[in-house]
């Protein structure tokens, strides 16, 4: 068994849009693109139909066909990549809502699917996805005319809530959207924190639902034990792994542990990071390898069959710290390699 | 069709193993491990066993017995990690050969599958898997004595070719297997690389056949193009993207593509990166997102429908050079969403 155990929480994903719910007065959809941010869009989706999502986004026409297939008819899938050439029939089929991104998205959704479901994104300053104010305003009529389900916009940095881009971005939305009879969305997660002014007629939390950050009060959704398959004693100055990085400064017991980068243990979290049992902090020494991390047991009075990477001790947002980047990333790049397990 | 279009050259990879097959006298295995360094190890190991190769590696029970369904009856297939704990059933079903790396395992093997093939992994200075010096004098007879099927162990500075690590282990090596009646192996790709006294009996190359470093002459093996979702004009001062982290200091036209840290492209790649189309380097502009990527396409004449990112232009090395790290990290995280072409 030389593979981690990735626990996965579902009630503690519903518990987390619950609570996010509780914080607006309107719709909460949910963001469940990247195979649900790693943990498996199918049954984290399933988890949160059955505690009231009726909403879900994802990025591409062929995630959201992928989920019509787990979700069955009746909730809304919305793609955020909008209506790209050759999508047609997966929209069709799947009865994808894509979000137009583009004047050309636009023409392209209502020539080869007229009458079929769609959502408006609007750039309101980030400059990734969205009409322009001008290219909306010019055919602001001829799209509305058309009834689409939704007008959204997305915050550049709504994790940074001093920032002035967010109050930029808000009334940029709130002018390009005065006077639609069209529910309107702007906030993910830490644009539900930002406040009431924010929520517009639906929010669509993503990260906070899986447990990170900017939402510090959601509940941790996963674990992440990986099983040890060899321990050695070293003697001063011997070294371990690649490039023989590391080097004994005391006699060390050394235990090399059954995960790498392969398995999306990002390779520069290097001897930054630490495993955990029972409330101790284990270093990790030497490079990450693909399949294999050397850990510093020698304070252990025995090593455990498994050492924890992701848990109460350490979650995905310090666990990205250590690897210089944040706790999405952490979460899309866990590995096919894991046993899986729902608790 | 919001999804890049990932090209793996089965022939390349058939022809980097004659190339590293044609440098040694010796039998030429193939590590397969990491769902074939993230290209897809049944299609990879079925080139391979027709291209010639007998023996395959991978890291885990699971991995082996998951190739064994690939390839059928007659391959070998060895497992770096041994013999773990809960493995018995896998290794007997799939007729695995574990690479025994301790006393324990050694002791689980021959009690739990007696007569069933073997191999012993030997620690040579690693300090990561395999039996220490002394613990292989304790045993060694004892082992001979069950006919092991090879005798292995592992580089740690092969790819820097003056460390001094690489004769201290060669001596290692042939001190611990002196005398013994059963095929050894030192060599991956970088050990290939060093020469004929590191070849012994049999070599097992990796990321050599998966066109990285540090076999320089390997024949690339992957091509990534990732389509434009849509682009847009900037003023002189508009930002993009979150936290705002690139204006635009001239008038600028920024493509969004539709792939980002959540297909593997590493976050921390970010603006040091480049796509490129027709021979000319387009800069990626601020940061990487999950699902997508701004870049800098002012400078073509018009925008294609996707920019590549691996390919004739920039290889895998190059890739991982703009995210800190090395070749092997950007081919294993490669994602699951690409269509992927096998040419």
């Amino acid at each position: 068994m030389a593979s981690g155990r990735l626990s996965i929480d579902l009630n503690a994903i519903a518990a987390n849009w619950r609570s996010l719910n509780a914080r607006t007065d309107v719709e909460t959809a949910a963001v469940v693109k990247a195979d649900g941010y790693g943990l498996g869009s199918a049954r984290v989706a399933q988890a949160l139909a059955e505690a009231g999502v009726r909403r879900f986004f994802v990025a591409s026409a062929e995630e959201g066909a992928a989920l019509r297939q787990s979700l069955g008819e009746g909730p809304e899938i919305s793609v955020f990549s909008g209506h790209m050439a050759g999508d047609t029939s997966l929209i069709r089929q799947a009865q994808l809502t894509p979000m137009i991104n583009s004047l050309d998205q636009l023409l392209r959704h209502l020539d080869a699917l007229p009458g079929h479901g769609f959502g408006i994104q609007l750039d309101s300053g980030m400059n990734r996805l969205g009409l322009e104010p001008e290219e909306w305003a010019a055919i602001r009529e001829i799209a509305l005319e058309q009834r689409p389900r939704l007008i959204m916009s997305h915050l550049a940095c709504a994790d940074m809530p001093d920032h002035p881009m967010n109050r930029a971005q808000l009334a940029c939305f709130t002018q390009m959207t005065q006077g639609v009879d069209v529910p309107r969305s702007l906030a993910a997660t830490g644009g539900i924190l930002l406040g009431r002014e924010y929520h517009f007629e639906l929010t669509r939390p993503g990260i906070g639902l899986y447990g990170g950050l900017p939402f510090e009060a959601a509940m941790p959704v996963v674990r992440l034990d990986i099983p040890v398959i060899q321990t050695r004693q070293l003697a001063i100055g011997e070294s371990v792994g690649y490039a023989a990085a590391w080097t004994a400064a005391r006699v060390s017991k050394i235990a090399t542990i059954a995960a790498g980068y392969a398995d999306g243990l990002i390779r520069a979290m290097g001897p930054q990071a630490q495993l955990w049992h029972g409330g101790q902090a284990l270093p990790v020494v030497g490079r990450v390898s693909m399949d294999m991390i050397g850990v510093d047991v020698t304070d252990l009075p025995q090593t455990p069959p498994s050492l924890q990477l992701l848990g109460p001790d350490q979650g995905v947002d310090q666990l990205a710290a250590c690897a210089g980047t944040i706790g999405y990333e952490i979460l899309t790049s866990l590995g096919a390699r894991y046993h899986k397990a729902i608790v």
